[in-house]
């Protein structure tokens, strides 16, 4: 069992992003997993050729990409993905797209394959606050989910994958410098992602449980 | 020009359904726009084939289903509805679907086709505060907005509607016994209808102005 | 029975001030209440001495303050003002007093003389979000919240009154350009001044009821 | 240098307290501070007792209470006590007081002595998010902190000490189970409380920077 994580660089004048800083404290195997980590650039053009070549290159069972949700208290897995992007900033090219398909060839929308809800409760038994969530926005995070996706359902025969997003919450040295904001330790989230792989190693059926929103 | 509007029935041990009050406030005409009003059941069996049944007698134009999101305070423009139903609470029939596609034979998502953008530019014109959203939630909102635009890919030539949904927030009654809600006057619920019907009647195509969201 | 309401100018950017354009409204009658209204400036140096002028004009059996709390969702009835000044951004004459008393011979604090619990429960009643709050701020509205607290325990015999502060939520046309801010109609506000007053006149006990805060 | 730390028991059905696990991980020794810790009963008419025995047993030079703020996403450090308990909920004891003072031969309210300010900034500097909070609340948080600084002004001579209260986040297997709750690491609070020790042992004098809020 392979399974490729990614986090992406730091973007909207933040040092540092905790899904890079976390994918960096993965070890190379977990269990009967190796692990490889790759980083995506916050920059609209470069972010799924990057990815393309690091699932080209890991040949994964799994992938799960992660990102920051800044804002957020709980690790947030995403249950779908829209082909859309509408960019509240530039990414970190200076490029802003606004409603512009993600793939105009594409499906409305990806939902991910991971076993999210056998997940959330996991994260829960472990003391970890987690949700599932449903909108990964529609800046990179997003972008970059949609295109994993896409790009499974395209895999050829002996290169299928499942996939995945979660969103983590600001670090608390970030949250230090933002009136208000949640966050969650660094060693919750490396914990987190691996519980998530193991997960989703362990399961490719998911629990019947609900975790909707009502709004 | 001819636009259906809904509303849903109280839920959730609710005495009101703000969208349901505010529907029977809308008028019959808005300058030449013909308004028909009418009311869905918060049963996810019988919601649809309600709906449907509006969309036949009415023969819209442009259909605006309207609910409540309550904790939100801004009118919410919804920007996609997704084919999953996974209630939190069971409907006011008991039921309580977890996971189940609102069609098994639909895409995983539809857009709106309403112009969210212009709406929006619209409402805070008029001094209302309103976003668009990337999320209907799981419950039946969002499986009467899929529903929705399920029917307006299928509707037959003449037929054609474009349609969309708006979350509003609680009533100023209602958030008084809940703690720390922020809500909505039913009269600015009630303009905020009526400027989008405005707006959706006279244009087609939207504004290119960006209301992403980083996550 | 005479009663003084007081409401602010803008500050801090803001075009308008929710509790100034509400007093305005008010009428000059409220059953057997003759009402005055008065305008306080946000300015440190000018604004206890404007209320003293006001009260001593007036010469009320009530003072209701009111202010703006940005962010608030609730009509907020304050139960206690505190001895310091720690101002986040400057006055509108560019002071900004850092953990300064209001009054260098003053008490810590004072609490509203007001019955809270009892306006509290006739604004939810009327269907308006109301709270009691355990904090005015540091700004000029618990300023002037403690300074009218400080003038009523040494007003001259004849001319005691009862006091208290009002916090308002933004208008619905300046949450508009705020994201994610909870709003109250003006229609609301003035409507909740009134019931304050009509209940601060009608009694002087208050319900023995819990409006506490865990934190 | 003596240091006494108190933390409180579980209460309102949670099965821990993370300011009394926090507590229990303190060194004994910091530096060249002594530090003892006491644990404080979430009961109305046992807590104060419980505080003064901490008190004369430990002889400190500095006492800094801890409590629970769920919810919160910061280190908070109390500027105020106020002297009214309003109880939300009962106590461990089943008592729910309202409106009562806390100390019927009290002051309004009493100010933190620590240098709350210097101890933000400490804490902000080593990645911790901190803020100085205007309301403790008016349950047994309150209680304790009012209590502990009216005991202050009646030491002798010679057993002066200076006080001030900090609220805790929950932690990460508390907010597991509350829909979006922020949270806080073990460690973190543990190295925070030993921050706060540490400059309030070093600095009687406060910095003279804003951290107001504006309501």
């Amino acid at each position: 069992m392979k399974a490729l994580v990614t986090g992406f660089e730091p973007f909207g004048g933040e040092a540092l992003n905790p899904s890079l800083v976390a994918i960096r404290r993965l070890p190379a195997r977990l269990g009967d997993i190796a692990l490889t980590a790759a980083v995506l650039p916050v920059v609209y053009d470069e972010v799924l050729p990057r990815l393309r070549a690091a699932i080209a290159s890991a040949a994964p069972d799994i992938v799960l990409c992660t990102g920051l949700a800044g804002g957020r208290p709980a690790l947030s897995l995403e249950r779908v993905a829209i082909n859309i992007d509408d960019a509240r900033i530039p990414d970190n090219a200076g490029n802003q797209p606004i409603d512009r398909p993600v793939a105009a060839d594409g499906p409305p929308a990806y939902f991910a394959t991971l076993p999210l809800k056998a997940a959330v409760a996991a994260l829960r038994n472990a003391g970890l606050p987690a949700i599932v969530s449903n909108s990964a926005g529609t800046f990179l995070c997003n972008h970059a989910f949609y295109g994993l996706m896409h790009e499974a359902v395209r895999a050829e025969p002996g290169r299928v994958f499942r996939g995945g997003f979660l969103h983590v919450p600001y670090l608390p040295e970030q949250a230090a410098r933002v009136p208000d904001a949640p966050s969650m330790a660094l060693d919750q989230i490396v914990a987190g992602i691996q519980i998530i792989l193991a997960v989703a190693a362990a399961h490719t059926d998911d629990l019947l449980v609900g975790e909707g929103a009502l709004a």
